[in-house]
């Protein structure tokens, strides 16, 4: 256990346990894969804003990585996570290694089942089951009050509160909104692999979700149009390939043929090597895109 | 909420909150899916001696039954088991209806992935994914130091150690001998299933476990040696069907080839309809055999 400034750093469940008992409540959990930027700070200031503790965790969790994926060469970024976090004011940090919350005969999965399979599951079939495991793990290991989530990964968002609504975790999921670069790129980790080339072209998600939200607030209820409105942005830009585009439930993920009640539109795009996500959220009758950095 | 004597009763996890909150610490836990007898009172009794306070669930648990199985029939006999759990000294009981627990959309299941494939996992494939997320639901809801299980089902306490290590749960299981008839037959719910003639067949599982025991204790190391020793009483008994036999670890649940470590006898056996298990286990060089009730 280490103190940078007032914040305590834990990298094992027993250090983890010691730091997080004299902190006062509401306590308030912002779990990360380190390699933060300003959307993850966004996260950690809301915390702040609302509660007595915070506390942070940076754990690449290599069980939400599939066979193919970049889990190696994911950004590590520890002394710069750890600056940002203490300017933003967290009180613990917990940053296990791999063997540590995955230890010898680890066999036990959290499956939310039906949310994981459309979208971001269709083409990566245990990710959410990664995502579910070690998220019950670090509510367990740090008994939040409140734990923060980023509406960019929204099928995640839908897969958490679902666990914790069907496992009765007793505490609250805060979602905030994306934090987006001033042509609209909405901030991901994975930013970090594009090219000059391609970051000039990743906006494109950010157009092509515009097109359609302005498709529907010109009226169009039509779940295929507003699909199609997504497509014919994305398929203007050459180095773009689109793998999904989605008009549907926020809650249920299922596809809508009609737009009647609260509405996400979402999409994954190649860029390049590099695979993007990016959503609006229709809720409440209020469009939730994001707030662009200045 | 009501209360039976001292005893609060409550039937919604809003209940159960307001009624564990004013609970002592250490809380010791005793779900059971009611038709409380000895062994179930064994575990409360005991939980009661360790604890400042103890809560039981009685919950018929749905997603612990194939649909071949006896959900429907399985016994129910809640003023009974309400008084057997004041008798013994409960300060909470909770009761919860199956829309409670699995309210419309559920769809998070907890799996401890290879100890619920062998032994009764073979027959029954989802009954361990069942019991995982019940018992994890529970955890959550009365949020016990102490839970106590019944050696009696060898499976199912591997499987809930795998999952409170493997998740974090901050708890101790804690598991108690099998209580058993004069006979030698375990305490179970389904006992009451047996006709007289099934009932005077049964105690062929205690015989066959007893019989490799004392093979074990003449010095047989032989897994195999060990398992026909079971099998041949078994085979003697015509009203007693094997199901399985089995000498294994006990807490990865591998059959053994030689017995070296600590050692699990375990047997699945139909006796007309009724399908009934038990064990004895080796453990630190001690049998535990289970209390004969006398």
């Amino acid at each position: 256990m280490t103190r940078t400034g007032r914040m305590t750093v834990a990298s094992t469940p027993e250090e983890l346990r010691e730091a997080r008992r004299p902190c006062p409540s509401p306590f308030g959990l912002v779990p990360t894969m380190g390699a933060l930027h300003a959307g993850h700070a966004a996260l950690v200031r809301r915390a702040r804003a609302e509660c007595a503790s915070v506390g942070a965790s940076l754990f690449v969790n290599p069980t939400q990585f599939g066979p193919a994926e970049d889990l190696s060469k994911y950004p590590r970024t520890l002394g710069r996570d750890l600056e940002l976090l203490e300017a933003c004011g967290a009180d613990v940090v917990y940053t296990p290694r791999a063997e540590e919350v995955y230890p010898d005969g680890f066999q036990t999965f959290v499956t939310v089942e039906r949310l994981s399979v459309p979208l971001e599951g269709a083409s990566r079939p245990d990710h959410f089951r990664g995502v579910a495991t070690v998220v019950a793990k670090l509510f367990l290991a740090f008994a939040p009050d409140r734990a923060y989530f980023g509406q960019k990964d929204a099928q995640q968002v839908a897969v958490v509160r679902r666990m914790v609504r069907d496992l009765g975790f007793p505490l609250r999921v805060v979602v905030v909104p994306t934090v987006r670069e001033r042509d609209g790129l909405a901030l991901s980790s994975r930013n970090a692999y594009l090219s000059p080339a391609e970051r000039a072209s990743a906006p494109v998600l950010f157009r092509a979700l515009s097109s359609a939200r302005e498709a529907f607030d010109r009226g169009e209820r039509s779940g295929g149009r507003l699909r199609t409105a997504m497509r014919s942005v994305l398929a203007r830009e050459p180095l773009a390939e689109p793998l999904y585009v989605s008009v549907a439930d926020p809650e249920t993920l299922e596809e809508l043929g009609e737009a009647a009640g609260d509405l996400l539109l979402s999409l994954a795009v190649r860029v390049g090597p590099t695979r993007l996500i990016d959503n609006f959220l229709l809720e409440r009758g209020r469009w939730e895109t994001g707030i662009l950095e200045g």
